[in-house]
Formats: structure tokens, sequence, C-alpha cells
């Protein structure tokens, strides 16, 4: 048995409740504490033996930890928290906001850098695998065109949507993706696609007592930007069904690049993900950064980087001598 | 405009004619030459402005070449081959006998390391993009199960069995991925399957005059090892549809990763190739993993490496910022 790498989770909701789990599936890494900004007594983890610190216990910590893993949001926490706890320890973060994420690279890069820690930004699926494929993708076939679908999975946003609407007690919302517009991206159509035109909405509804459904169902698929110009599907249950059937994340979707090679020979890569549990998901990634993050540090490899940055053989467990003789 | 990177092929079959043409498509790097043990004017490439060399140039030609793709065969061309190059050229080779990786790395990183050259054994798709998704799909679900399946491709052994049976006067055999196996796999069962289990095969036959179609049917699907085991199916064809209908090369197939996070949340991976050329395909993996391994060689990462040990964003012509900015 080889040492084995010492993780702090900082924050705990669904996703740092998924890394500990991921950290239990995983030989080589033990889970030193969570750290929280809520009162430790109220945080509940799923090992009884898990330390739960407050965050200021950080400000001590820093020598039984290899890798922080961050589970905040990327609204508030993380473009606050990385770059702070960049300046003391190696990390991974799944920073989210695809149109910052320069700036909030820089911002890490600032203080890891000059630390000589290693702080790996945005990983998880999308960022993070996804955004790997779209790589692979243009790299191998640079005549081509890169599609992202997403779903089916639950959307908080549109969720949140469809309960404000009035006489409406209750409901989730899935996102699809189109089947007319997959099924022409596999053909290697290389058809010209808006967000809108490759995804379906789905939507699961518990009437307010009294309320008429046609007027719910009208009110829901005319809201403007959020299901007026998509192909959305209502229907109608019970309080009960939803407390049981819509209680899961699942998630997942597929990034498609389809392209041309020699005289027009066409080419179709396809990275698909089918997730039970989105968060749990996000979190598997997290943690097998955290095992890449921890050897790049001794490798000398310090400052930000991202998935682009991460040779695949650092995210297995498995020796590179293992990984040639029975995986390649 | 950076620097171009000058390439060279060493061989020129199916393969090095789909290198050439993705150099075509690749902005940063231009073809230095092809180096062949033919008669040079017996070689007609695609260009009609490549220079083509005798082998033994090459004894005097390192300058002028960044990166060798050696399109060889794996039995009797790259054992030999690549560990001579990488003695004095950065190479790229897609040695593909799975079982015998380890010596050629060996071999390989032998005569690289000392020279201060880099040289990426065993690229293309399987092996290639094929281990690569095997080793995130283990790293990132690790109670799980990988699954491999091949086809709908053309494979050459079989096609060749078949060819030799008394009666035919020609043919085609395409591996499929059989249905009930890969709908098992993508439903989370996680079945134990053999090879054969996994894959159906499919045979198009031009019966010779005066064969009797039932005689030849009966000897191919009872054929041991070749076909016995496996659901056969043939389909008889004329020669003119066999030579309109099965000249492409087309293959595929995917690598599946089923497993569970937390308390049992069922997660499934899947990658996927459909290629309307397996060679091209083959050799446009080479390319980006040729731009690759001359950055490496620049930043002095020398000796032997694989596919696992190179970061995705070095495939890319782009820069690493603008990665970051548009793909993450």
């Amino acid at each position: 048995m080889t040492t084995q790498i010492r993780i702090g989770i900082v924050g705990y909701g669904n996703l740092g409740r998924g890394v500990e789990a991921a950290i239990e599936r995983s030989e080589d890494m033990t889970l030193v504490g969570v750290y929280t900004r809520r009162d430790p007594s109220d945080v509940a983890t799923r090992g009884s033996d898990v330390a739960v610190h407050r965050m200021e216990a950080l400000d001590e910590a820093s020598e039984d930890i290899d890798v922080l893993i961050l589970c905040g949001g990327s609204k508030n926490d993380l473009p606050v928290q990385s770059p702070a706890l960049a300046a003391r320890f190696n990390l991974v973060d799944s920073f989210d906001t695809h149109a910052r994420i320069p700036e909030h690279f820089a911002a890490v890069d600032a203080t890891a850098r000059p630390a000589g820690t290693t702080a790996l930004i945005s990983a998880g699926w999308d960022p993070g695998m996804f955004s790997l494929n779209r790589v692979f993708g243009e790299a191998l076939l640079p005549d081509g065109d890169t599609y992202t679908f997403w779903g089916r999975g639950l959307s908080q946003g549109h969720s949140d949507a469809i309960r404000r609407v009035a006489g409406v007690a209750g409901g989730v919302q899935y996102t699809l993706p189109s089947e007319d517009a997959v099924a022409a991206v596999r053909r290697g159509d290389r058809p010209e696609l808006t967000t809108r035109q490759k995804h379906t909405r789905e939507c699961f509804v518990v009437l307010a007592e009294g309320a008429d459904p046609a007027v719910v169902r009208e009110a829901i698929v005319t809201m403007p930007d959020y299901f007026a110009d998509y192909d959305t599907t209502i229907t109608f249950i019970s309080a009960e069904e939803l407390a049981r059937d819509h209680a899961a994340m699942p998630h997942g979707g597929f990034v498609i690049r389809s392209g041309v090679t020699g005289d027009g020979a066409t080419q179709t890569i396809e990275y698909g993900l089918t997730l039970g549990s989105n968060p749990e998901f996000t979190a598997s990634v997290l943690v097998a950064y955290a095992r890449a993050v921890h050897r790049m540090n001794a490798d000398g490899q310090v400052g930000a980087r991202t998935v682009y940055d991460v040779a695949p053989g650092l995210l297995s467990p498995k020796s590179p001598e293992q990984l040639r003789a029975e995986l390649l």
C-alpha cells in the first residue's frame, strides 16, 4: 500500500456528500475532515466518524491535508474560496460558470503559483469530461462540427419557474435532447442547431387544490424564455408521485463530433453520460482529479490547471506499468 | 502563424495515405516527405508534390524533421523501426499488439531516453482512444465494469477465412456488437460476457460457379474458432455487389463503463466511434499525437510515452488560453 492521499472537503451539500462517498470507494485516499461555514454539530455526514470543523480550522490545518476538494457554489463561494485557499493548499474545484472561467483561472493562478500549490479548476462533467471530449473531437477531426446535448436531466432553474406559476403546488422539469436533432447529428448531417432546437422540456406538475389544469398548462407552455420556444410536455401527477418518483437527480447528455477525413469519409465520435445521480458523478470526477493534483504537485507542476493539462494516467491509482499492461 | 511542425511519414499503405490526408487538414503541419522501402517511383502519393524517398534517406535527414509518423505493421515493421528511429527522431507509432506493448515500450524507451527524443507508441483508436476511455472509466467509477465492443467493422482475418472455403469466389466479414449484450450493459446490468457473447458475425459471400449455397453456408457457420460459436449470418451476393458495396473499410465500436456511486446510483459512461474509414481515423489520431510529441519534446519530456502520458490540451493547435475560453 502506498501512502494515503489525505483529502479535506470544503462545503457539505449534495456535492460534498458525493465526494465523501467517492473517497470511501478510493483505497488510496483518506478523508481528513469536512470544513463548513455552518455549525459543525448541524452537519450530518455519511460516515459517523468523520471530523467536521468550522471553516476557520483550515487556517491551521495545512500540514495534514494533501488536497482540498471545494464543494461550494460557482456564484458566490468558489470565486472567493479558490484563490484564497490556493495560497496554502493544493485543491480541486468544480467552477462551472463557463463565461467566467478565464477570470477564475487567472485569480487562482495568481495565488497558487507563488505558493507552489497546484489548483485544478472546473472539474466535473460539463465543464470537465465534456470539455475534454470537445477538445479530443476537434483535434482528431479538424474538418467537423461539435454538438453538446444535455439530458435527460433535472433542471433546477426550470423547476423553480414551474413552481412560481399560479395553481401549481409542486413540480419538476427535465431537459431532454431532441431525438430528431440527435439523429441528424449521428447521421453526419452536420446541421446548424441552436440550444433550443437541440432540446425538449418535460414537466411533471402537482396542481394546487381547485386549480384548472388547462389554465396551468397554458401558463407554462407559453412562458417566455423558459418554455415558449421549446417542445414542452406537461404531465399532472399527485404530490405522492412527485415525492416518490422525482426525488433523484439524474442527468447526462452527450458530446458528438461529426467530421470527414480523406476524400469525404464520415467519422463520428460520441461521448455520452447517463447519470443516476448528477452530484455523485461530479464528485467522482473531483476525487479522481484530486489524485492527479497530488501527483502533479509532487512533480513540480504548480499553479492553476484545468482538465486539459492533466495526463489521463494520473487519474488512476494504478502505476503507468500496470496501465500499459492491463488497459492500453 | 506559428512555426510549422515538419512531419515525415515512414511507410505508405492505407495508413500512410491517411496520414498524408490528415496533414493536409492541419494548418500547423507540413509534410516533409514519405520514406519507403519500395522503389520511390512506384509510390503514388495523394499530393502530386510530395517528395518520396528511399528509407535510407532517413540516415541523413534528421534536422529537417520534427516528428516521424510510422505507418508500418505491428508484426514485423514497428518492433524494429520504432526503437531504431527513436534513437534519432521524435516519433509516433500505432503498435497494436496489445500483449506485447510493455516489451515494445521498453525497447523504444531504451533508445529514445539517451537520445533525448520523445516516442509515443500505440496511438490510434484501440489501442489509443479506447484505451484512454478504459482508464477514465475505471478512475471515475472504481466500483464498476468496463466493456469494449468492436464493430460494425470489416475483419480482415475472418474475411480471409471465408475466402479459403471451397466454393467461395470472394467475400467479406463484418463484426457487429451483439444488440442484446449492448442493451444489457447500457441498462447497468453489469453482465459477465466473453468476446464471443458480445459480438455477432455478418458475411457477404460470392459463390464460385456451380457451388452449392447450402454446402458453403454450412462450411462457414461450422468453422471452428472463426464462426462456430458465434451468431453468424450469411448473405450471397454477386461479384459486382462485392466490389461496389464492400470496398470501404468502416469500423468502430464502443467502450462502456457501468458502475455505481453513493448508495447505489447507476452511472454509465459510453464512448463510441462510427468510422467511415478505419485507416483514415487511425491516421488522424496519429497526426494529433504528433503535435503533442513535438510539444512534449520541446518541454523536455523525453523517452517512450503512451496516450496515458499526454495532457489532452497538447493535441489541439489552439493555445491553452483559447481552449479555456472557447471549449472548457
